[in-house]
């Protein structure tokens, strides 16, 4: 244990992990009293209910209710997930995109992560299988790469362009695999980004999508950030959206895009609810990926009630429908305060550059470290990032990544820093982090 | 689509899944009101809350609150589960062997399906690595050694003496694994067995853990359906139990446990809940462990809620004591009469043989099938079992699995029949059955 007091701050600030709530961000309401009804359904029509809950929560909890066999939400769903689930979640994606959305192509999952594991397993044969990943990357993908054995493949997104994804890197890498034996299956893209917060242009996405099309590579596109947008000249445009756009159907791409309840502005992590959607892969292969989703029976039933209100929140004319915009605009916009609140703080730092926090929930700042920290790292066995993040969090409680545990550009350094802390907290992480780095360069400057 | 009117039956009857609230299980109150509370923990200390849920749940949700840092139910948890919560599921423990449980120990999981995968994932380094498994097996064994690459070593439970599990049998099979260059690293134990209603006897299991300990096997021990049995001569120990009462701690052998909230008598399946108890690993195995479970975050925190308080149910003296109890009882009980009416109506049929249901939620009954079937069988290029149980919901819309599904001696037949239509659909399902069976007979008997 730590001696009270002995410690030069009085508070940790977690600036590490995309967990909105676990800084006291209140969730929805809407979707906990609907969740709430659906668990305890023999309340739903007694009349003290109607004083705790909102009309249309008790309308939508009947709603879902009838769509669930026997009104069991005890039981095992279909191992893709409750039918009618997946018909709610299928029109919200036409809706979003302005093309038709199958819900015999949704898988719903505990989180996200399960599906990319599932999609992992399916993809990677041996060693001598490849996944296209973005430098920097979340961490799960190399982890279940490694895990189900295959080769990751990486390409490094161009920090000077704001994180830009250059298709030119892709063909490099793709034939540098070639060579060495490795048949790259698919390329995973990551938009808005984690660690690195970019949104990705229409064009660029297009070039992808061809990239795709051209080298038969499964397109597997990380859109679980979809809601988390904080700048007027970007729009987020799913990976399926823009190939519709373009022309192409199932025929001409394979298109998987994973979506999560644990992220946007509901932020419910610990409801383990998403889904995948899956096109352009042929009947044979589809029963194998249902096959693999069957042998864990469902995902629960909950995260799937969850991921379908995501998907299909209150409409104008719905009694929760200005509370609940009233709640998404409070946490987007002050999400959106601050993102530029840190980024502008973490540029003002000497020697540290900050791309736009575009969407996600993330800045990635790359800093320049003296040569003089560099060795004293060495003198410690440890990462230079990680000597940064170490006494970052020794001398003021904050907490956050160092860039080595998502892959950068050999000798640059990075770390991933949420914009999570409640907006109270803000100044407190930025006055902090402004001392702490200012006596660190005192220390280190060449 | 089936014209209506068309089928000989105007129901089907569901006995091939252990899914009791699909087949109109009701969940248990206590259970579903505390849940309900923690999703939408703003109406607490409503005053219409009062009339609504019962002040034991009122109580048991904000202790549950209290045990989550932030009250935060929406924030992904420890990747072994919340902590409090690991407490409460040890305490459980504790009360049901008489030996200490340490909640560093739990792991939660969404459902057992999972812990399972982790556990094999760990275990099996290549095809070279054999997992003993029963014969018949629930078939998520077999799925998973295949996804993790390992070698399935079969040893056949006896059907002659109730399903027996005959350490002779395990140690001529290790052998022979052995002899074929197989690392055999761990054993698999489904008590209550799955799909054989077995209960194993006290001597049994010790006799099983002695093979294990003095083999250096992980001993993989499925106790998912602990609550599940049905006659009063046998009772559930649990292999940490029997391993502790024989004087073997940590250092002799290593356990691990399955437990889940879809079982029991409280089938909550689609909750998505469980827990593994890990014990006598090593620091550097306890570490990987932690880390495979760390690459998904956590278990779905509805789920560990509700396999917290599966281990800590109301006591005498709260106020839904009773209810609780009253329910709990009853489903038992009916569980119990189920399952001897299908027993005995089995036995009944000319050339069926079943063992005793003594726990779980299945029979697994044998048919002696007429040369005449058998052949009529291989003309359509169908499994004896799967010809059988194809005309069996043809004809009748009884819905059992062939016992090709969970593996049996060859030249044997059975299927997997459950227990859980509810009681007043049991007369149908016998005479639906018997009068199948008679007419078969007739048709195919040599």
């Amino acid at each position: 244990m730590v001696k009270p007091g002995s410690l030069p701050f009085d508070e940790i600030l977690y600036c590490n992990i995309g967990n909105p709530q676990s800084l006291g961000q209140q969730p929805i309401t809407f979707f906990r009293e609907v969740l709430s009804l659906c668990d305890h359904p023999s309340i739903l029509d007694k009349s003290e209910t109607q004083g705790l809950f909102s009309a249309d929560a008790i309308e939508r909890a009947w709603q879902i209710l009838d769509q669930i066999p026997g009104r069991a939400t005890g039981a095992y769903s279909h191992s893709q997930g409750i039918k009618g689930l997946r018909d709610t979640i299928a029109a919200g994606i036409e809706a979003r995109d302005g093309f038709p959305a199958d819900p015999n192509d949704i898988f719903l999952t505990d989180g996200a992560s399960p599906a990319v594991h599932m999609m992992m397993q399916l993809l990677i044969r041996s060693e001598k299988d490849g996944i296209l990943c973005p430098i920097p990357q979340y961490p799960l993908y190399s982890a279940s790469i490694d895990l189900h054995g295959g080769t990751l493949v990486p390409y490094y997104l161009n920090e000077a362009t704001g994180w830009g994804l250059e298709v030119s890197s892709l063909k490099k890498q793709l034939e540098a695999a070639k060579s060495q034996g490795i048949t790259v299956r698919a390329l995973v893209v990551i938009n808005p980004g984690n660690p690195t917060g970019q949104v990705l242009g229409e064009e660029n996405q297009r070039e992808i999508v061809e990239f795709c099309r051209k080298e038969g590579l499964v397109l597997l596109a990380d859109e679980v950030y979809q809601e988390n947008v904080y700048v007027p000249e970007k729009t987020f445009h799913s990976f399926k959206k823009v190939s519709r756009s373009m022309g192409y159907g199932e025929a001409d791409i394979c298109l998987v895009s994973f979506q999560s309840v644990s992220k946007g502005f509901y932020g419910e992590c610990g409801k383990r609810g998403g889904y995948m959607e899956i096109t352009g892969f042929s009947p044979e292969v589809r029963e194998q990926i249902y096959k693999v989703a069957s042998v864990n029976l469902c995902s629960n039933i909950s995260g799937q009630i969850l991921a379908s209100l995501v998907m299909s929140p209150p409409k104008v004319g719905d009694e929760s429908y200005e509370s609940y915009c009233g709640e998404k605009e409070g946490i987007l916009s002050s999400l959106a305060r601050r993102a530029k609140t840190l980024e502008d703080a973490l540029n003002n730092l000497e020697g540290v550059s900050c791309n736009k926090a575009e969407g996600a929930m993330y800045l990635f700042p790359r800093i320049e470290l003296p040569q003089k920290a560099i060795k004293a790292a060495e003198a410690v066995n440890s990462a230079p990032d990680a000597f940064y993040c170490r006494r970052l969090l020794n001398e003021t409680g904050i907490v956050v990544v160092p860039g080595s545990g998502f892959g950068q550009v050999p000798g640059t350094w990075h770390f991933r820093c949420t914009i999570l802390p409640q907006e109270d907290k803000i100044p407190a992480v930025v006055s902090r982090l402004t001392d702490f780095h200012k006596r660190f360069m005192d220390e280190f400057r060449d």
